[in-house]
This record gives structure tokens, sequence and C-alpha cells, in this order.
């Protein structure tokens, strides 16, 4: 630009510095602005967490400058799909001068989708709206609006003309168009008559199916999706310690049992050979005698490492015949993928590179001090050969893949890398869409919900040590808030073989039940680890969660007889026959009036369950559930208890509730017709 | 990977498909994560909106799977930097066992600023806690612990020697780290000890100094920060026509009177040659009479367009010394830029490409139906030479800039496209940051949110139509909100050219009195359109909100006499003298137990102002300020009217407040010594 000398008003300090344009776009931007597609885990960067046959709302804010009409299409790719699949979206709060649009989009296949949204102005359509409100207006003189029109309506003939598609159909579409474009050109008639011409909606939905897209929007950034299987979602989980089961094939003869009880997955801890070296015995003590066997954990002998089974299990035959036989019964087997190995694991001899060694050249087991594991040695993902370690451990789960193993539950996920996580998941999902992993991780919140981010699709969390009501309801109400459930799927276990909260060491058989019905009721996804139904309940010293003659070390003998089965059974019946119970979204919790009642409502479509239970298992507790209206029920109706069957007039506002301690200490209440 | 042949037992659907590993990064990935730079807008793709002299918390979530001991630094290139500054970041929330990490950062000049955060495990503080831990736990064979915090401590010597800085200081620092090393290695020291010695306060602030960064973690993306003045948050405006006011030279002898009212920005509709085509008559009429001059926004007549003074009003050196002299009384002189032409502006002949033909060959003028401008052609953006018309819209604000301008408001911004905004206003910036750009849109929230993100350093709001308690209550907490205030500031106009609000046409002076002190406590910046002053108050007919015989059409005698200007001055003395007034960020409403009266809280360090309105014009009202616990206030405090000066005892609670309707319907109270 040129510039003139400095004005002697100025201060030079004002002038001196010329304004420089910019460089140009060299072709010219977009009008329409597509953003903040949703729903976004991390702005796009991280996918969302589906389920298969769910539909998703997808949505975008779309913007242009000035008052042209908008249109706007979804755009997707689903697993394998070489051309983007597209459908209309709605301008959805258009009433409240918003600019968000949407469409439904269901996902019906596993793996990744893609998505976005292509947006234009129509020019035909700002037109019709533009000479509709002068024609309303009273404004006659519309000669040079018409002559617009018609040109118009002739460039939607040729698109029509060009379209792919019936021959007839586009021949008759080009027909319509350019006889009404022939018409608004036409002196002859009269104004009137031809705006009616021009907005006549044969016209209208004609030109609309040849849009013109000459400009359209920059497309968005790219949406993401992992589809997974449901019972990434929704499923109850049991878990067993083969050895005290008579092995593998004891454990097969227990299938059809387990399923009667409605459990949808079996999960064993480590089936591998366990180490001799630093062996654990009984109760974790430093020396084991030579007939204890070591916790699962310590992972590998000379006989073989995470891709061998104890001998005293079974074999890898015996696995595969046990995930045949319980897929056939509706159950899946879970693994446990445990990253660590025994000392006499054969990869320290093959690969002690992989170890990490002091200076002294000590190798350095795994330790959390004070806590210390003696029997195990972690690998060194800092090591000099990360990349053949990272290539063996995806050969590991590769390898029970392979023999059938479709379910993982990871061992201490938080202390390893989770670029490595994100790595092994990607590589076992693009060929396995349909493997679950399972996330052990008792940490940080914010490392839980990462390792969900890479990938894990479930996570343990902290819903053993949630006890009150204000605890319960704040977790519960964060895990199904927006942000996190849109890619954190909680398993609510309600015991594991390290965890024996102090609530069930000192609650007694009330206790035990009314923990399993919140599991139950409050998360899509619970767990039970053997022994609980048998209210097992006595730790090894005071002050620990750890169980007196922990299972981790010695074998038992176990047997499906615990008092607590039928309220599994009829638990897992309900949930199926319940999908309010199958999501996690659709909570809501109720005021009770009472501290010691908890209640909630949730649901799915039609389906709504409203669960009270008594956290007391001491005393009688009496209160109200107060439904809001906002639920949208009538103003009283039917429940009908599914635990019992007993039917029950509730109403929109307070409904007194009365609930003892002992074996079933809750209503878990099925709106009846809603 | 090897497979075997798929087992008899399993279902070949299952196992037919191998895990394939995906490609293996090339180099080890880093553990550390860092996310969530913040503040952010749109996940950092668009600038915060900052001003000169501001300390921002800048801050980010860090994670590393395992348990080693982290530190991070803030990482920021200022304007024309070409090294990184660094500084130190503090775990923020370590306590809650949450991830974010901040620094504060003090912008101290106007323009682009970037910003980033480098983190890094430190393997000496984590072997150090390590040890610490154990030690604590009474473990005495630490032999092998103690070799490897030696090698650690060498490491950190060498690191010492190779560092940047003052070679006296390092070989100190060495000698520290290596005589620590020694003595961890030398076994004849009891382990006790020695532990002691590593962990030795000196030892462990001197390493602390030499951080081992050999393996970083990835740095994250980068935060992007706009340096505005503080023009751009804070200033008191007046509008007016120079016409009605003697021109250029006329407005320049009120200057000293203007600054007196303590206004901070002078804004003049458009300066320049008025079209004489389809010139508008008084109140809006078709035809203007020969003594007409016609809408200032009609921009342009065979003596020039955007670049000239209209001759009636000066010349363009006139508006210089308007400039400078307003300039040395603290007053910027902010221009109206309008894209639009008369059918005069020497653009139309010019470049009649750049202006929308129909298929006819007519222009179409500007109208927005029914509305119509028949004096106003709008620039085609879609046009072929749009890169030409770009440039010579640039080259209008450079001109200006140029000639000393620093302000400019700027018309109808939403129906120009938002990309020649980005371009136009980053080229200003580029070589002009202390450029502020006002956006006049009264358009759905979503563009004017998108304006701001673009560049505008401020926007005209909806405020004149917000009047109840509730709907001022709503609209200033959503101003107020993290996500709205990081880009986006309100300018709170009282009233404009175009904008007579029904309830200043019925309401009386006590309306206009309480409508001032709304805006002006309520906002930042604000502004008044000359007029309001006098009371002005009569609309063209019953239904409009223009004034009658308005200023858009005719020039009047103005003169700065009106009965308002008084409580205007106390107003703009009030907002210098109290930091509380010249933000947003820190407002919180009062329940007052009356709908008549409104009452807030703003708070700037320890600048703590309370202000209640009575927004009945016709009734004395009473009610009560509750002041809550929240603000941090003692139990009982005093406060000073700084409206009236008299002096109150108030307290944290319910405090007694009777507001007549008048000339100062309002207290505005400071709390006296907090």
């Amino acid at each position: 630009m040129a510039r003139r000398a400095p004005s002697p008003h100025l201060d030079p300090s004002h002038t001196a510095t010329p304004v420089v344009a910019q460089p140009l776009p060299r072709k010219p931007p977009t009008r329409v602005r597509v953003e903040h597609l949703g729903p976004a885990v991390d702005g796009g960067a991280v996918p969302v967490a589906a389920s298969l046959g769910e539909t998703l709302t997808l949505s975008a804010d779309i913007l242009r400058d000035g008052h042209d009409a908008l249109r706007a299409v979804l755009r997707w790719k689903g697993p394998g799909d070489h051309s983007w699949s597209e459908a209309p979206m709605t301008h959805v709060d258009a009433a409240s001068a918003g600019v968000r649009w949407a469409a439904p989009l269901t996902v019906d296949r596993l793996g990744s989708w893609r998505w976005t949204v292509h947006a234009w102005a129509e020019p035909l359509a700002s037109w019709r709206e533009e000479v509709r409100r002068k024609a309303e207006a009273g404004q006659d003189d519309l000669e040079s609006e018409l002559a617009e029109g018609a040109a118009l309506l002739e460039a939607a003939a040729k698109r029509a003309k060009s379209a792919k598609g019936d021959k007839a159909a586009r021949d008759a579409d080009r027909k319509i168009l350019t006889d009404a474009a022939a018409h608004l050109a036409d002196r002859a008639a009269p104004a009137a008559d031809r705006v009616a011409t021009a907005l006549a909606s044969d016209v209208v939905a004609t030109a609309d199916r040849h849009p013109d897209r000459s400009r359209p929007g920059a497309p968005a950034d790219e949406g993401r999706l992992r589809v997974d299987p449901v019972l990434a979602r929704f499923g109850s989980w049991y878990e067993l310690f083969p050895r005290s089961w008579g092995g593998l094939q004891g454990v097969r003869q227990r299938l059809p049992a387990l399923a009667e009880l409605g459990f949808d997955v079996l999960y064993l801890p480590p089936i591998h050979p366990i180490g001799r070296t630093n062996r654990k015995g009984r109760n974790n003590t430093l020396t084991a005698g030579p007939d204890d066997p070591g916790s699962p954990w310590a992972i590998g002998d000379a006989s073989g490492g995470h891709t061998a089974v104890h001998p005293d299990l079974g074999t890898v035959d015996d696995l595969e015949a046990l995930v045949v036989d319980a897929r056939a019964l509706g159950i899946e087997v879970a693994l446990d993928f445990a990253i660590q190995c025994s000392a006499d694991h054969p990869w320290l001899t093959e690969h002690p590179e992989w170890f990490f060694h002091r200076p002294d050249g000590t190798l350095k087991y795994a330790e959390n001090p004070p806590k210390k594991y003696q029997d195990i040695y972690n690998v060194d993902f800092d090591c000099e050969d990360w990349q053949g370690l990272w290539q063996a451990l995806l050969e590991v789960v590769a390898f029970w893949i392979d023999h059938g193993v479709r379910v993982f539950r990871v061992d201490n996920t938080h202390t390893k890398q989770l670029a490595f996580w994100q790595w092994l998941i990607d590589s076992v999902h693009e060929t396995h869409p349909e493997v679950v992993l399972l996330a052990e991780a008792f940490t940080y919140r914010a490392m839980m919900q990462e390792l969900a981010k890479v990938g894990f699709g479930q996570s343990y969390t902290y819903f053993t040590w949630k006890s009150s009501k204000a605890e319960l309801t704040e977790y519960v109400s964060e895990l199904a808030s927006t942000d996190e459930r849109l890619y954190f799927r909680p398993n609510f276990f309600v015991n594991t073989p390290d965890i024996l909260t102090e609530e069930l060491q000192t609650g007694g058989p009330a206790t035990f039940a009314k923990r399993l019905i919140l599991a139950a009721t409050l998360a899509p996804s619970y767990g039970v680890y053997s022994g609980f139904e048998h209210f097992e309940h006595v730790a090894v010293r005071a002050g620990s969660e750890e169980y007196l003659d922990s299972e981790k070390y010695e074998a038992k003998e176990r047997a499906l007889d615990g008092p607590l089965l039928p309220l599994i059974a009829d638990l897992n019946r309900i949930r199926r026959a319940n999908p309010a119970l199958q999501q996690l979204a659709d909570t809501t919790f109720l005021e009770t009036e009472n501290d010691a009642l908890i209640a909630y409502a949730k649901r799915a479509g039609a389906n709504i369950v409203l669960v009270v239970v008594n956290l007391d298992p001491h005393q009688v507790q009496e209160g109200v559930a107060v439904v809001p209206a906002a639920l949208g029920l009538p103003p009283s109706f039917e429940v009908v208890d599914e635990l019992t069957g007993e039917q029950f007039g509730w109403q929109v506002g307070r409904n007194y509730v009365r609930l003892s301690p002992g074996q079933r200490p809750a209503h878990v209440l099925r709106v009846v017709g809603a």
C-alpha cells in the first residue's frame, strides 16, 4: 500500500509502522462454518465409545454470515466402508435462534466409524424466502426478483439433468423446474401468480432434490466413534480361581449353573505356570511351604510363561473347550492379562534386557513402598528393546484371541505406558473389534479416564469405597455425566481378591445384599468375586482389606451354593428384562428425606425403573421417594417390585417407603405401562 | 506372528482373522502426557483475549503412568520473541489427587503470545521419594538403592558441568553432587546416614537446578493469547454525529468537556461524503429535500468514498487534529467502518464487479425484507475479484490507522464473511496490536460469539432489551461465565441511533438514570449516544425503536448540557477508582427478596463494590441485599456510597435497602478496608 508522509500532527511512534496485508487465501474461503461436532471427547481427539445397535444423535453448529438458507448433511464411513454415506440433518434449535443441526445414526457394525458434516447455503431456498417476505409485505414490483428466480431454477434443472439415478425421474424433475423457470420469466402472467408458482411446494420439493453445492462449507473436522460389543457396556461378571474348582475341566462343569445364574462373563485370574523363586506362602508370607501354590500373578516358570497353562489347571485345549462351551451358553471367558514375570519366567533368561537392572546388576522386584512384591519383576518400558517388548506383549494377547478368548481383564494398567496400551488395543481392534478389555486401575481419576481414552472398554471403579448416600450419589452422578460417559464405562465389582472393604467385614449379610443390589442396579456392568455369596468377611488383620487365608496364595474348595445366589440370579434376570438398568445415561437420584435410604430412577425409552435401597444394615428405615415431575410420569401410576412381584400404586411427588435390612433390603420397581 | 491352525473347538469365524500389529512408533513414545491446556477457547483454536498487564494463570493436566516424580515448566513466546522463556509450574491440585499444574504469566506486551508446557519425570526425585518411603518403613538393606542413587547424582553432576551460566556456580553444584554420590557409594558409612545425605535439602536443591530432561514428555499443543489494550476491556464511550456539533472543528472544541466527563472513547458515525442518489429524507422518507443531508451510512459521492471526509465536516487534517488532541486528553476517537456504498460511491463505477447484479443487470440495494435501504448497495463477497475487494477494504482501515485512528466501530459485521474479518483483523494486528475493533451485530448469539473469535475486541450486546431483574441476571451471568468471557467482551450501550427502547420511551427520567447505572456498573465497557442525557424519548411512531426526527437523517444543534451529565461524570469517576467495575469475571448477583431491586457484588483483588438498583421508575422499593458468606467479607463491615459519600454499616446476610426512583435510584457501595 502506498503510504503518505506522517502528518505533523501525529506522534510518529503511531504512524511509522504500516499495516501489512497478511497473505490472501488462494481460493475464496467458505462462508459456511461447521463447528463443535458432538458428541466429542477432547474436541474429537478421542473416539466416543458407543455400543453395537445404539442410535446416536450427531450434531454440529452451522453458521453463515447473512441470512441465506442453509442445508446440511451428515456423512459417515463405517468400518471398511470405502465411500461416505449421507443423510439430511435437521436444524434442531431453529426455534431458539440457535445454530445446532442434528441427525440420528444407528451404529450397526463393530469398529471405528468416522463422521462429518457438510453444509452449504442454498441460493434457491434463500431466494424463495426473500420473495415470500416481499410478497407478504405487499411488494408488487418483483420483475428483477422473478428473473433471478428463473435463472436459479434453470440452474437447478441443469443439476437435475446431470444427477445420478433413474433417468425418467431426472427428466421429470428437469421438466418441472424448466417449466417453473419459464413461468417465472413470463411477463404476460401477473406477478402474484408467478410468485405463487415460485413458491409452489412441488417446485420446492423438486429443487430440493438437486441442491447447489457449488460453494459448500469447508468440511468439518471429523468425529470419531468406536463401536464396541454390547458386553462392553452391559454385563454381569463372576470371578473365580480355577484351582479352587477342579481346574479348567472343573470350571467347565459349572458353566450351566453360571448361565442359570445369569452371568455374562466368567473371569479367571492368571491361568499360567507360577514361579518357584521367592514364591509367596499362605497369607502373603515370604517363604512358601512345599505345597503352597503361590500367587497366580507371579507368572511363568521353566515350563512356560504368558502363553502357557498351569499344568494343575489343564491345557490350552481345556481353555479352548471352556471358551467354546461358555459361549454356547452366552458366557464369555475373560482371561487376566498381567504384564509381569516371576523370577522363573522364560523371558528373564531369553530377554534380560526387558527388565530394569540397578547399577550393581541386581534386578528390581515390583514394589510400591512399603508394599513389596518379591515374587514379581516388572518389565521396563524404557528399555532399549522396547519395540521387541511391545511386540511380545501383543503376541500374548493375540495368542489367546487365536484360542477364542474375547475378553481380557488387564492387571495394574496405570503403571504401564499409555502409548503402549493405545498401540496394543488399536492393533487388537483393527481385526478384532469384538474384543473387550477391562482396565484394572485403582489410581487417580485422570489416569483412569486416560486409560478409557486409549481404548479400554471398561474400568474398575471406586464403587467399593462409596458407602454413604452422599458418596454414592456424587460418584454415580459424575460417572453418568455427559462428559464422562462418552468414553468411560464403569464396572462395579462388589469385591475383588484384593478388596474386602471394612463395610463388608463388619456389616453382616444385609450389607452384602445391599451392596449387590446397588452394584447391579446402579451400573450396567457389575461383578462378584466368588466367596461374596457366602458372606466371606474375615480380614487377615484389623485395618487390612486383604482376606484371611486369601485365595491369592492358596487353593480352596469352592462350590456354587452360597446363600446370596438366588438374589444374584434375580438381579441378573431383572437387569436383562429392563433396558433402563443396562445403561448409565439416564439416572436421576430422588429425594428420600432419610440419609439411610437412597433412591434413584433409571430410564431407557419407555422402560422406567425406580430403585430404593436401605443403606442401614441394622435398622428398619422409613422415608419417602419423591418422584419429580420432570420424569414425565402421570400423576399416579402402578409399579411392580421386580424382586417380589408385589404391585403398588405410586405417584409423582412423595411416596412412603419402609425397608427392613436383611436379604432383600430394597425395592426394584418397574413402572407398569409407562 | 506365526499362527497355528484353528482349533476344532472354535467357531472358525472367530479365529480366521489374525491380530495384526499396527506400525510401531519409530522413537520411544513419551510416557508423560500434557493435556487440556487452559484457559483455552475451542480447544486452543481461538486465542484467549487478555488485556495488557493482566496476570493469567496458565495450567495443564500432566499425567504419567506409574509413580515417578514429575516436573513441569511453562514456556512462552511473547510478540517478536525469538526464543522461549520458561518458569516452573506448581502441581496445584496434588492435595486432591488431581493432575493440574499451573503457573502465572503477566502479559506485558500487546499482540500474540504462544505458550506451552514441558513436563518430564525426574529420576532423581523419584528415587529420593522411593528411598524416603523405604527408610521410613524401616528397611535397612538399601545397598542397591544407594548405588542407584549414586549413579543418578553422578549424572546430575555431569549435567551441572555442561549447564549454561556462571562457571563457578556450575563447579560448586557439581562438587556438591559428586560428593553426595561418593558418600552414597561409600560402603563404610551406615546406610541410614547415607540416606540422610541423599535426602539433604542442599543436595536436593542442587540437583533440581540440573534436571534430567533426556526423556521429556511430548510438548503440549500450544495455547494462544491475544493481548489487547486495556481499552478493549474497560472504557466509557460517547457517540455523536459531528454534523450536529459544528463539524470536526466543533467536536474538537468539546474535547476538554468530554474528558472532564470521564469518557475514554469518542465514537463518530461515518464522516465520509454522502450519496445523492436515493438519498433518504427526514424520518427515513424515500425522497430527500434539497437540504436534507442524508444518512452518513450511505457512503460516498463523486468527491470520494471511504477515505474522504465530508466537506461539511472538515478535512482529513481536521480528523487528525481531533485524534491528536483527544489522545492528549486520554480519549481515543473511534471511526465507523461501514462496508457499503451509496449509488454515487466511486467504487460503483471503478469496480462494478464488486457489487451483486441480477440476471437483468440491475443492482440490488441493501434490504432485509420488509426493511429496505434504497440508498445503500452492499458489496458482493462472492464476486470474482474478492481478493481485490478484500485488499481495498483493508486499505480503508489502513488509511485511517495511518491518520492516527486506533479504534473502529464496525457496522453490521454479521452480514460479512467471517474469513474476511479474520484476515483483515490479523493484518491490522500484525503491526498494530493496539487497534480495537467493536463489532456491531445484533443477531443470533453464536454469530456474535464467532465475530469475537475472529478478532473483534468488543461487541454490542442485547443489553438494551434486558429490563427485568431475571433477564439482567441471566444475561450478565452468561457473559461473565468462564467460557464466554475468555474471548467475548461486551459493550453495554444504553441507546444507539437505531435503538430507542420502549422502556426509554415510556419510563421517564428515572428509567434513563437506572439504565445508565446498570450499564456503567454491570459492564466494564459501556456507551451513550448523545441525546440520552437529555432524556430524548420520542419514537417516530408507536411500536418503533426509531427516534422521531432521527439524527440519522438530519443535523441537530447539540450541546453538552444534558441534565444526566453529572451522573455520567460521577459514574465514570467511580469506574476509574474501582477496579472491580473494570472487569466482568467476578460478578455475583445477590438475593433482594424484591423483584424490583437488583443487587450484585463485583470484586477485583481487594476492591469490592456492591450495587443495588431500583428497577421501578415509579415507586419507592424496599428489600434486602443478602451478602453471601462466600464473598469472604467479615461478619460486619463498612461501605461508602460512591454516589453520595454516605457511609453505612453492612453485614454478611441481610441488609435492609430502600431506594427511591429518580435521578440516582441506586447504591454503589465500596467496601471500606476490604
